[in-house]
């Protein structure tokens, strides 16, 4: 491509609203527009970008079976009626009434659609299994659109299907969708780690998610050095400590703290170890207020604590006014002694003696408590999230914490749709199964966002070959004013072209220095510098995006030069 | 690709509500699944035609110097109000409300869009022109979608955009694309015409449709054989009489006429000829009602109609009371004598002596009415559809009538957006310009089906080589039941997919007479037949799909064969 016969547009400095590197530098190299909250415009240069990373996708999708056709993106309101979504998916379910008053929405996801496609089409265990897959614009009306298309409301998802007679085929496809997404984020040269992940919206009993690994990433994955463990820090579990409860070895005494209402004023009025505090948090449950215990130091998972029988899901936190009512006291003062609802205590602090904890009495605290002496023995739940230095659950090391950018999931949906849309078929026996499903997104417009977190310098993006709006860029010294130069220029694009590699010419009419910094700003791999100065040696400058310095190559040698390099 | 590995899924019948062949013939080959009304899934025989046809759309639209983009479906209700659509849009347009309660479309096209992203970019002529296009799913909420993807409300377009710093630039785009458009459909295969067409509802002076012709299309064209003019017949000019008007030769006299409601009453009442009745059609004006007038034979164009100053556009009939009030008589027997309001004459009518017309007294007509004796000289216009044989517009032979499926569009827009928006560029003078601009759109989804419609016989449809969902088929006979046939069938799929050939090698256990039933109903082009019998001699069938009968070929050479088939 000719840049004269393309369009490049590129900013000095990022819109002030942009946060994250990879959203300015989208901005900035023109790889976006945004149109409105959360809507943005794939510009040219973006949208190869984008195809890219989309070729790749349903390239490894082919590769592993799957079957691609594509659903209407509008979607009727009564399947999701029958999936018991229309009411839980809740509000960023864009929805929509037609010129006849009936229900749609904006499809975010389609596993309605592609369960009634195949209840429709399926009669027999003899048609199965099947693997659909679509890339598709989607839409999820999110509360706070931010960073760009990383969290924007209109995205381009992959998402596959699969169906099966029983659970281990379900398996086997699942491995096989699991290993064609490392297959994927491998091609794509991102640094990523699949995690254990929790399934959220969209259900069933068994999910991983893949993570971009970035320090901007929303996510956090522990994951373990030694043993390869990884799970989403919202599920990874916190096991038991290892060594028994300590013997008690002091007396329940009662402390006036007065003005103590975090742990860290606890903490420093007592000057105390924080490992010997308590903190306490009441959720509601189906019984009343729930007292939740945790070590000072650490933190309540509300993922894990809303999947305890008779908590509230989604969990929510009593009311300041019940609290008073049931423990007759404030906040900051709370704790089990005395308490006659239900109280759950973390592994961690059911493995506690000598604590400290509130009094349930404004401004009191205790020392000394100790379970089955002070306080009846608790019941007891992997309450907290995960810390550094925590041992693995796979018993075979230290846990790791870092960030990511989830990118994908797999799902083992189980039976939760075709259940519930009765997607059945005959088995052997001419008897009616209910239908395995599994479910498989891919975030394609995302990963051009957390590919950029991932990797970029002062000078802008870097991409790898496979994501490059164009691999190789060609940069003139003067294409409109030395004949030698545009000859050079045009013979070096037309070999390139020939050999299949996707080239930029830059002939547009610019200062060198313009040309130069909107090639590194785009992030094109490979660079091709041609000057007169450099020609009368029958040289031009050969650099990759990442080397400090250009390297002299003889003209006659480079276009063999760089094809080597893409080969390898 | 192996069928196995495939989803086919054919029908014996066509669901009832399928009216048209290609209709039809998509769900019966299992092109396409219904979600709901208008709402349709392409399923993965479908999905590769759809792929096919974007595919050849977009290698057109580069080498035209278009540049692909992609706009958000979704967009925002204030450029819509911005370009003064949003009110005049009607219930065409999807409209919805994000969970702030703000204003969006789902987009049946994107001027509105793109015009903000130019204008935003674009601040010098040095800039211009530019040419964008995308390939994306647009919604237009149908009052009755029907006839399947033909005319759903989910469909897929191809849509173009250019901005110029002139008239002249813009003509020579247009042109570019015009071009571009006719080698889409040349390289499709279709039988098609490009006519002149009226602007509609996206505005501008001059436009271009692409027609499919086929006898089930919506649209008819008036064309002339021997000058190649071509319209489409809500714009084609009905030219005036070549002779002119003759002198009145009879008295005005009326005529008792009781229950002559209509034309045909009238004519076979009065036992004369319908050329010498006028047909009275009052309609709405800003100064009441306005009479028009046909010859009896011919039939009101609407859109000449409410083009013309002072009458209400789009067109509306007088309600009766209004006609009685203006008139007194009722409709079947009225017409200008006496009438006091404003009175339009088809240019035909305009020529007429010794006219029959409505007396304006319920039951009565006149006979020998004659302009400037009887009645004041009328206003003149182009009000009539023109009829076959009727001279062409450029003078150079008679028109004849056919009918076909619009595909495609091309618009010079001129500065109806650009001035709206207020996308302005700085001439080489400094001055502040509105750019010129035109839009060119392309019914990929739709193409699909107009291919169909003029491509099918009774065993199924009929596709190009260009568009077929694979080129190839290969239907052994016995593939799980003979070694020969199997290892025949492996090694030539081999050896065409290692050619580049889109091959389908049908190894699903169904009865011969299903395999070569599911081929010829979806239509691929090139079929080999491998059995037994024939490998005895080294022979196998091959047939194109148009063809009456199989030729028999030996194996070793059908490859070659193929080979030769799709290059020429």
């Amino acid at each position: 491509m000719r840049a004269s016969q393309f369009f490049l547009s590129t900013l000095k400095e990022a819109p002030s609203e942009a946060e994250l590197p990879s959203h300015k530098l989208m901005l900035r190299a023109g790889l976006i527009k945004r149109l409105a909250s959360g809507l943005y415009t794939w510009m040219p240069i973006g949208f190869r970008v984008l195809k890219k990373v989309e070729r790749i996708v349903r390239e490894e999708m082919e590769r592993a079976g799957s079957v691609e056709l594509i659903m209407p993106a509008i979607q009727p309101a009564e399947l999701w009626q029958e999936s018991g979504r229309w009411e839980f998916y809740g509000k960023e379910l864009l929805r929509l009434k037609d010129r006849h008053d009936r229900d749609f929405c904006v499809g975010p996801t389609h596993e309605e659609v592609i369960t009634d496609v195949v209840r429709k089409e399926v009669k027999s265990y003899k048609q199965l299994p099947l693997n659909f897959f679509q890339v598709q614009t989607k839409f999820r009306d999110e509360v706070r659109p931010r960073f760009g298309v990383m969290r924007a409301r209109e995205f381009v998802m992959k998402d596959a299907y699969s169906f099966h007679t029983d659970f281990d085929s379900l398996k086997a496809t699942y491995q096989t969708m699991y290993d064609a997404y490392c297959r994927i984020f491998d091609r794509l040269g991102l640094e990523y780690r699949p995690v254990a992940a929790d399934t959220g919206s969209i259900g069933g009993t068994g999910s991983h998610e893949f993570q971009v690994l970035a320090d901007s990433g929303e996510d956090v994955i522990a994951y373990c050095p030694t043993s390869g463990y990884a799970a989403n820090v919202e599920l990874a579990e916190a096991v038991a400590p290892a060594t028994p409860r300590p013997a008690a070895s002091a007396p329940m005494c009662k402390v006036h703290t007065p003005k103590v209402k975090t742990i860290a004023d606890l903490v420093s009025f007592l000057n105390v170890d924080i490992k010997a505090t308590v903190k306490a948090v009441v959720v509601n449950g189906s019984d009343g207020p729930v007292l939740l215990l945790v070590r000072g130091d650490h933190t309540l998972n509300e993922l894990k604590a809303e999947k305890i029988d008779g908590i509230d899901s989604p969990l929510t936190f009593a009311a300041p006014a019940d609290i008073e009512a049931a423990f007759g006291a404030r906040p900051g003062s709370l704790g089990p002694v005395g308490f006659k609802g239900r109280v759950i205590a973390d592994r961690t602090v059911a493995a506690m003696a000598d604590m400290i904890t509130g009094a349930n009495e404004d401004d009191q605290h205790y020392t000394g408590v100790n379970w089955g002496r002070d306080v009846a023995e608790p019941e007891v739940a992997d309450l907290r999230n995960v810390l550094p230095g925590d041992p693995s659950p796979d018993g075979q090391g230290e846990l790791a914490l870092c960030r990511g950018i989830e990118v994908g999931h797999v799902f083992q949906l189980r039976t939760k749709y075709s259940e519930a849309l009765s997607a059945t078929f005959l088995d052997r026996d001419g008897k009616s199964q209910v239908m395995e499903m599994g479910c498989y997104g891919i975030g394609v417009s995302r990963i051009v966002a957390a590919a950029i977190e991932q990797n970029f310098d002062e000078r802008g993006i870097v991409f790898t070959d496979a994501m490059a709006p164009f691999t190789v860029g060609i940069v003139p010294m003067g294409y409109h004013r030395s004949e030698t130069v545009k000859a050079a220029a045009d013979a070096l694009y037309a070999e390139l072209k020939a050999a299949g590699i996707d080239v930029l010419l830059d002939d547009r009419d610019e200062r060198p220095g313009v040309l130069l910094a909107d090639g590194e700003l785009i992030g094109l791999p490979h660079r091709v510098v041609i000057g007169d100065r450099g020609l009368k040696e029958g040289n031009v400058e050969y650099q990759q995006r990442r080397d400090s310095a250009a390297t002299s190559v003889p003209l006659a040698d480079v276009a063999a030069l760089i094809r080597n390099k893409l080969a390898s």
